[in-house]
């Protein structure tokens, strides 16, 4: 990477108002989508990246995890938090920023807002697990929760798997109302339900992100029918899952990073050497997805480092053309690299050096 | 931790520019006690935090680390990169910057630079050791490397420990200059020295702080007299170290968090079960410091994510009254939380809404 000598101190910043002006400019269908290529190719180039568990620091509200990775050429890392009872005091219960550095260097080349783009990439990333995972030809998801996430989803379904009828539920109706008013217009059937069992009726496929950090069962086992394919979201943490046992041993089951999965998915009720397979193995051909067209699919996502170094690739390749960010001045730039004290003694203002 | 519902998306964040009046409005020896202050408290409740290694990403020209720790109420990171080769590029050999932020909720609160914040926190540090384990009534200090480091280890030195004279030597004459330059006029006796010997001369303590990624021996066992105390800033990754390992088991051994010295500091060198004294056991009383005036102490220092949280809380209860701040527009914040994807429909321009 080169870096011009005259603004090594900037780092181009992407706020929040910028990411929803990008979202608008670029189209959030058209940006899910480019962000799964993004996803899809560094999971066909997987075992390069230098990968660990994320690196979580747990309280008892909640938890506030680092999740770094690198391909070797670039690197990257996303600040996330997960505090289920936030939403009661009017705050976001995910909230998240990261940014990209140069490894050549160690400087940082990009810094982003990452709420929204956290949405995108597990969107888009739900999106590509299904394409590999689904039956073929799926046309209606069923949405077993109607919160932050559920619109990304349904739009990521619909233009990456040609999914033509979203049937809601949640256990709020207002959520079901919010999801169903914004999908509205976007060439969706949305149909919202009264119940999971009803949301399922005629579903390929079963979208859960529910939030509450519990061991939920928002799925039982007489609810999954032969040949769905689960997308099973909500279940990311240690102590929160979303689908009976029962359902997973029926299941043939999908992650991403096994170690983190084994703590934080679905699979935290299973043995620990229980079989499951890397989705990465089944996009680069290595392993089978579906066997057949009974089998029940079970993608158990928790959201992966590598997923946001793609959604933050496809940000940084996609920013400056449509000119919504702001340069930050956050690297110290000497002209003397060794002279960091000389660069602060000469930055006094008028006053200072009168002073 | 209270929040006001209207600026729940900002993050205050200190800029580099910001950081140096901020330095200079507070002056930079008040600014060296202060940190000292804040790492000495922290030292004190050292059991109560969250401490893991620090999570390091490396490549073939240097390393790319994240540095979290949390005291259950407050969470902090750092970003800090080691390329040694940078300076040939006119680039930083370390940059970095960090954030603190609530426990309860998991927002950021504060986003600083801290390239400079990192060496100010550094020798404060170093003089937070040397208080605790040099010579009572040091008054000379040898300074081996002259670099970015060295300003600040002076005057730390001179404000904490009440030191009068710094002997200075590099490889590099120019090095030498302009540290000795930056000293000039601040209260310090000030001695150029052209060789290591020179620079001992008379001293009670020495300061090694040197940049080369290598197995050095900036000191060799003979430069080393009784009662010297060692501060050993340079040796801080894997392969490089500055002691001959002779000095080292000559040596009283102090260390901030002994998990990361045995890979990182001077100890490298030793067996992985040499004993060493950790700094927060000796500053709570715990554990004998200094056991004679004939004692070679030694402090393996290599930058510990808990002296990072000390400067940035010192931060956090400074940046505002001095106004050298600005407000990020980092966390997203719809009014309702579960309404992600209606905040970002709703932040339409008046084009995007026309089209």
């Amino acid at each position: 990477m080169k870096f011009d000598p005259n603004s090594l101190n900037i780092v181009p910043f992407v706020s929040v108002d910028h990411m929803m002006k990008i979202v608008l400019q670029i189209g959030v269908e058209k940006m899910l989508k480019g962000i799964a290529e993004y996803v899809e190719d560094d999971f066909k180039r997987w075992e390069l990246f230098d990968k660990t568990p994320r690196v979580p620091s747990h309280s008892e509200k909640g938890v506030i995890e680092l999740m770094p990775t690198s391909d070797g050429e670039v690197y990257g890392f996303k600040y996330v938090n997960g505090h289920p009872a936030n939403t009661k005091e009017g705050l976001q219960t995910v909230t998240a920023f990261g940014m990209l550095a140069d490894v050549e260097t160690g400087y940082p080349v990009l810094l982003s807002e990452m709420t929204i783009l956290t949405a995108l990439r597990t969107a888009a990333t739900s999106a590509v697990a299904a394409k590999h995972l689904a039956a073929k030809n799926a046309k209606v998801m069923a949405m077993i929760g109607n919160g932050a996430q559920s619109e990304f989803q349904a739009l990521a379904f619909k233009t990456i798997l040609g999914i033509e009828e979203v049937r809601l539920y949640d256990i709020d109706p207002a959520a079901t109302e919010k999801c169903a008013r914004n999908l509205a217009g976007r060439g969706l059937n949305v149909v919202s339900c009264t119940s999971s069992q009803e949301a399922l009726e005629g579903a390929q496929i079963v979208t859960t992100c529910t939030a509450d950090k519990q061991y939920a069962t928002i799925l039982t086992d007489n609810m999954v029918g032969s040949g769905l394919h689960i997308n099973a979201i909500g279940g990311d943490c240690p102590g929160k899952t979303e689908l009976h046992k029962d359902i997973l041993l029926r299941s043939g089951i999908f992650v991403e990073y096994t170690p983190q999965t084994r703590i934080e998915g679905e699979i935290q009720q299973l043995d620990d050497d229980y079989p499951v397979t890397e989705l990465w193995e089944v996009i680069t051909g290595q392993k089978e997805g579906r066997t057949s067209d009974g089998q029940i699919t079970l993608f158990d996502g928790v959201g992966f480092a590598v997923e946001d170094f793609s959604a933050l690739r496809y940000l940084r390749d996609h920013y400056k053309e449509t000119g919504f960010y702001e340069d930050l001045d956050m690297i110290a730039d000497p002209d003397d690299p060794r002279d960091l004290f000389g660069m602060v003694q000469r930055a006094k203002t008028p006053e200072q050096a009168a002073s």
